[in-house]
């Protein structure tokens, strides 16, 4: 199977389309721009949503939902926000189908037109500050620590499977607070979890930092970032958390009574992860055998294939691979059976390797008399034969140690890959011809910003929150500079 | 708190509203018809979807997500679909907004127009048809068991919160078979576990049957459905599975090699339940004091209450009450210790039972001192004074006592609102004075269905699976009919 996708370093963008189709994640749909995630895809979905849910309970936020329409007027309360947010949005304008007149299908019915137009949400602060109005009075009604899981839709005009869809998937918190410190303090502690999740469990490395003002979100103030680099030397924004100030409780006339007993403005944050993460856990990890899933997200951490000759071979070895199945399931470790017997076991062993599974176990007949059973590594494609007496702490150990080794190469590869660049030549000649995360001087002004974009398509993903002070020029001004800012071209 | 609750007895509509509102379910927003779904509100409906999922996933089913849109040309594919099916849909005309000339706005940009129109799903078998034509060619891809969580829409002229909305949350299971006998078990496995859930979790009881044909689903050679009896006597369909025949594979020509090696066209199923069934778990258990909530799924099991006077004693029961919650927490209950000084325990009592929270533990000096705790039921508001040694062996048998007993009162309340009618003023008589679930002979024509729709607002719920045989003559035409059929007016 595996000899179908196309090679990663001949063609990168290829090689990602044909990996995602070919491992049964997602396709494209019917509707331009907008994705089917399939089975395989939507568990590894499922398994990011449980952990991050946890996590935000287990920071005090609770769910909620509000609904997918937006009155169109809503957009233009917030000035930043209408001004800056992208205006290629599903706009929903009659309510009401008919049958045609010739009888051969169906129209849309001119007399149901809406008397405002009613956007598909493409972010929900308008309509969740509309509504936080009702609910906040005073001091004691704060904070407000909402999240939502919801689909979203964004009119795009290229879009790539789990990268850039018109509709996707994503959670988007939004937070309502009485000082701004305490807003602050929550959009910084959400970029915190962010990173804690995307290094911990989808084993890819993130520098944290804060978007200039021409990258940051319409109608913030701050917005805090963590990028990550994938294998082409692109890098990949994978979520932001913004402290909005005061801006949306401003345009929805959002007060509330303090401790003084005074009328004061609510302070807000907002943040959001999206299937996207899904599009960087395989740019991050998979190689030309096709995906490498850390054991943390993998809807099968384990696989049993039985190699066997007849059904007597099958049946002594299906007894043990269920039992070794029940084992390991008691340890808490997800495990598919394969005994198909449509498909011969090198067919499965390319199968599981491109479906990125963790471990796979083989059991033949030797292994069945002797006690044994090969364990295969996806990460490093290394095979060992272990005796069955201590494979469940072997495979748990296992599940360990490939998340950790997956986690390494890829900080590997970050580190390896982020060069610090002092001219414009240097730049350049990094940018267009090697790839990767670039520290440089910048004279901070949205000029500069926007012409080194122009001349290279490198923008600049991060002011990183660990960059120390140092004195600098500009690569492209010359201008004085108090510390270097992350570049690179990105997704 | 509970005062403000209309009463039940007066005025059932506005109680109901009033119980959504002041228990913090849900609410109506800024949009027509679409309605906030609150905090509270939805995590009852995470703890319905985490069962419902379960249950799907015991039984071999996996999760994927496709498209919110469908092309309009699409609903014009099955006949008796695009027929039956409600056309009061949003309808997606245009793709981007702009900054209006005035400046003073935005408005929809005029050349974005879509070559074809957008529908926003109200049902997605059609779109999932589409793309099951590539999935599915040999019997060995089949079946498909694939169930999907969406917000779906349909343009309501009148709606009530949770029981009738414009868009709402639901889950729809679309399945692929080899075999007309395979897709038929499907559908009633399906209805069989919508029972299960609905029974011993929901606690409400159900009755479970076929459609009529004036009822069922657009497309559907069978629509099997389980129906509740709410506290007003009106019925309320709790879910619905559909067998669909070969419909939807002819119209989408989703064809495949069965094991003879001949083509044939793929049998289906499709069945959901939706947010509607949060607004049954209210209608069917609550009172004038608010919400009754099952154990299974209530959101908060127990609530400690400390009863106090100044710190000192708010400190030595906090000790206790906090060790209590850690007991609880330890066997898998569910605690929100409320130790806010703002509201006295009156309030705070009042406010658990709206909220409908199973057990309220309160510790006042006397107990701190005796270790003894008050133990209040919400579902039969009696209280009694426990020892706090063998707590949470009581709380917890408390959990299945209260469960048992909510199902109980609400099975006795739907058989004590059955009846049998074998004339037409009996019927009527019924139905208009007294409501409830009706038995009667119906002599199984539309026409007559339609009638006595027509005269009384009730309907056929179902032709109950459990009806014994029975001759009889129809209440309105007086021929001959074999069965009785459940009637009632419905939500």
């Amino acid at each position: 199977m595996a000899k179908f996708l196309t090679n990663r370093e001949e063609n990168y963008a290829q090689w990602y389309n044909d990996l995602v189709i070919k491992a049964d994640m997602a396709e494209n749909s019917a509707v331009r721009g907008c994705m089917v995630i399939k089975p395989y895809g939507y568990a590894i979905w499922e398994r990011i949503q449980a952990e991050l849910d946890r996590m935000f309970k287990a920071t005090g936020h609770v769910n909620a939902y509000f609904p997918l329409f937006i009155p169109k007027s809503f957009f233009s309360r917030e000035a930043a926000h209408v001004e800056g947010f992208a205006k290629e949005c599903a706009v929903v304008t009659h309510y009401r189908l008919k049958n045609s007149p010739d009888g051969r299908g169906i129209v849309v019915d001119p007399d149901a037109r809406l008397e405002e137009e009613l956007i598909v949400r493409p972010t929900s602060e308008t309509i969740i500050w509309n509504t936080y109005k009702d609910w906040i009075q005073s001091y004691r009604d704060l904070p407000l620590l909402i999240n939502q899981w919801a689909n979203v839709v964004r009119w795009e005009m290229r879009t790539r499977l789990f990268l850039r869809t018109t509709e996707f998937l994503w959670q988007e918190g939004h937070t309502a607070h009485a000082t701004m410190e305490e807003a602050e303090e929550e959009a910084r502690k959400i970029l915190e979890l962010y990173s804690d999740f995307v290094e911990n469990y989808m084993a890819v490395p993130v520098v944290k930092g804060v978007k200039t003002d021409s990258e940051k979100f319409a109608g913030a103030i701050d917005t805090y970032t963590i990028e990550m680099l994938m294998q082409d030397g692109k890098a990949l924004q994978g979520g932001t958390s913004h402290f909005l100030g005061q801006n949306f409780a401003k345009a929805f006339d959002v007060q509330f009574t303090n401790q003084e007993g005074k009328l004061d403005y609510v302070w807000a944050t907002s943040w959001g992860v999206t299937t996207r993460l899904i599009g960087a856990l395989i740019m991050a990890h998979a190689d030309n055998n096709g995906l490498v899933l850390p054991p943390k997200l993998a809807p099968i951490q384990v696989v049993i294939v039985p190699i066997y000759k007849g059904n007597d071979q099958l049946d002594a070895i299906s007894g043990i691979a269920l039992e070794l199945k029940s084992q390991l399931e008691k340890a808490g470790i997800t495990v598919k059976y394969d005994n198909r017997d449509t498909q011969k076991p090198g067919f499965k062993f390319a199968e599981y390797e491109l479906k990125g599974v963790p471990v796979r176990l083989a059991i033949g007949p030797r292994d069945a008399e002797q006690g044994t059973v090969e364990v295969a590594r996806r990460d490093t494609l290394t095979k060992e034969t272990v005796s069955r007496d201590n494979i469940v702490e072997h495979v748990k150990g296992l599940m360990d140690e490939i998340q950790k080794n997956i986690f390494r190469k890829a900080v590997e590869f970050r580190d390896s890959n982020t060069y610090r660049a002092d001219t414009w030549d240097e730049f350049t000649d990094i940018i267009e011809n090697r790839g990767g995360f670039v520290l440089a001087h910048w004279d901070g002004t949205p000029e500069t910003e926007e012409k080194i974009k122009d001349l290279t398509k490198a923008t600049i993903r991060a002011l990183p929150f660990n960059n120390p002070p140092e004195k600098g020029r500009c690569i492209l001004s010359g201008k004085p500079s108090e510390r270097r800012v992350l570049f690179a071209r990105a997704y």
